[in-house]
């Protein structure tokens, strides 16, 4: 039996110093619920993700606590880990659980606070989805890892740096200008007239990485309901289906054979989930990806197989990842207009797919979304998912 | 179609200050992989239980670097954190995702590295496991949950606190034992002969818990590999089954509406695998408990079923639970005699309970051993996982 999100819901991604993990979980879980029009007893189970409430919260083992907020008292509820990716790993196993039979309906979600915990603990905590040992002792974090990738990028491909600077600076310009007219984004209202010059000399962060290039610190939470088809029939009007789901994982930076551009465990996700969704990355109306700095939405383009390597950064330059060109990508801003609330990130692409596929996103519509695809990366190509949601 | 252990692995539980978690788990994993007599390219995923790495190794996302360590490069590989039942919450993730025909070989274990974290980081990493607004800030931590247990459980069933220490010491005494006897045990050769005397008069750490009433600080690793049935005939002498699994949660201690000692979510998980395996607990033959401290084993026999509530201190004290009464609990000494290296505890219960369903755990075997029932309990009653194991 295929699975369906019948439900979704989001906080305002931003600063929320006053707010728990919990809260901000819980808060995107009542959105969700509403949005679902089902009875809190038909939930069954609880996937959570979350990356470093230890770290900045003081709080690990989160699930159950959720859980009871929720009013979900004594459901087996589970945390996920895996850096920026945990909520969709999360996903992913709800997703098998129900299509095994073990659940009719659960909930999803994640939540993270890195903007209230501060640029100290939120940088070192963040530094912890690297390899702990050869990595970031060697003092990588990740505008390091990505300004790495961004050069050998340009290397291999033989494009001399300024012009990939200004190339991927589009990445930035196009996905502002999205947060900018997103009332859920961090910077919504903001940023939205951004020109490629003011990417360029903005602050530099890790060369040819400037702050523009990068996505921000962010507190928020969110949550998506599931459930197997007949339920999603008999209580939803437009049940989006999952159509197909890939993970996969990857070693140590420096363990990683192929080059990282390649992003090889991404290629393999997403190969597994267009297997099983039986499509090809033509069918796919738009994507949401994971844009932690404007190199990585190009490496995640071409991983997924929607450009050839080495082309993604030209393409978007002439627009063809902006909302008139002939593959939209990040629609509600990305990690870099929306936010990156690291646990969250995953649910919230889910939340878009799905306001999109329902024609619901009324403020930055793709026009005629029927199959949407994810894309969340945690860590330095760690840890994959892919998701694919579509409708009949 | 049934899912069953084909292979387990574990360190020697202690310190090991020069191996990393990953270097832990894969110690364990290399044994496990020997002893199922398979290969590698035979496992398909990798489930990963770990609490606390970015505390004490400053590392989270670790599932994508321990599948490349062991050569499952780009495997799906997740990372579970469920506090000191990570472990057993991947392992029944694990038994489900086989179960459902998605994979037909995964390895499932865990690490954690406390000892050598030293006392300041690993009491402040393990208190992450208690609601971190409302208790952890109080200043309760473990010893105080369970000596506020305690009390309680005295004031219950009217039993005096002097005669509780005694009867709860017998824990202590009886777990110490196996664990002196066990090779993997932190306490190998040590401890084997503490009398009733020695527990009550060691240091007192949380009135009336002393020092010998508690487990240790550990460092450690196990693994599991599981395998559908038809695999683990093919590969397999005398597969040992999954009978039953069970999960449930917990919110804040103090929104625990009934009585803490009654471990309302460890009785429901534990009916949950009960009524998976269609036994009851008169049909098993020993039981590994989350016995972090004394009182701790108490509780869990009583919510698992095996005594009514108030009456399993008495049992203890005339050994019911030793290796020679009706229900052996602790044969490899529990987590206060063998260690709790907290992300590895679970699984390093499922590798006892294979080894003397099997007839290998020479230095401690219970008799004509059947059935098992492991037990883990993660926080304040937060994360609950009961799994039954057997063979035909």
């Amino acid at each position: 039996m295929r699975v369906a999100v019948i439900g979704v819901g989001m906080t305002r991604f931003g600063k929320h110093p006053e707010k728990s993990l919990v809260d901000l979980f819980a808060e995107a879980f009542w959105e969700a619920l509403n949005d679902a029009n089902i009875e809190l007893k038909d939930i069954e189970a609880v996937y959570f993700g979350n990356f470093v409430g230890e770290l900045t919260d003081g709080s690990a083992n989160l699930s159950g606590f959720v859980a009871d907020e929720i009013g979900l008292k004594n459901a087996p509820a589970i945390r996920y880990e895996g850096a920026c990716a945990s909520s969709t790993v999360a996903f992913r196993e709800a997703v098998r659980a129900v299509k095994a039979g073990y659940h009719k309906c659960v909930v999803v979600g994640g939540a993270e606070k890195l903007l209230s915990a501060g640029t100290a603990i939120g940088t070192r905590a963040l530094a912890t989805a690297v390899d702990g040992i050869y990595e970031m002792t060697a003092g990588l974090t990740f505008p390091g890892v990505f300004a790495l990738a961004a050069r050998y990028y340009g290397k291999k491909y033989e494009i001399p740096l300024q012009k990939l600077r200004e190339m991927i600076a589009y990445v930035s310009v196009k996905n502002h200008r999205y947060g900018a007219m997103n009332p859920k984004a961090q910077f919504y209202g903001k940023y939205g007239d951004l020109k490629v010059e003011d990417v360029l000399n903005s602050k530099m962060i890790c060369s040819p990485l400037t702050l523009l290039d990068c996505c921000p610190m962010t507190d928020g939470g969110s949550a998506v309901i599931i459930a197997n088809e007949k339920f999603a029939k008999d209580v939803c009007d437009k049940p989006v289906y999952v159509l197909g789901t890939g993970q996969a994982s990857g070693g140590s930076l420096f363990r990683q054979e192929d080059d990282i551009i390649k992003a090889i465990p991404r290629k393999k996700a997403a190969e597994m989930a267009f297997k099983e969704a039986k499509i090809t990355p033509k069918d796919v109306d738009f994507v949401e990806v994971h844009d932690c700095f404007t190199i990585a939405e190009i490496i995640a383009l071409e991983a997924m197989g929607f450009f050839d390597y080495g082309t993604a950064c030209y393409a978007t330059a002439e627009g063809v990842t902006s909302m008139d060109g002939d593959l939209p990508v990040n629609p509600d801003g990305g990690l870099i207009g929306k936010g990156h609330p690291v646990g969250a990130t995953g649910t919230s692409q889910i939340y878009t797919a799905v306001k999109q596929i329902r024609g619901e996103f009324k403020w930055n519509q793709v026009k005629n979304a029927r199959i949407a695809m994810t894309d969340t990366l945690g860590g330095d190509f760690g840890t994959l998912v892919n998701v694919i949601l579509g409708v009949d």
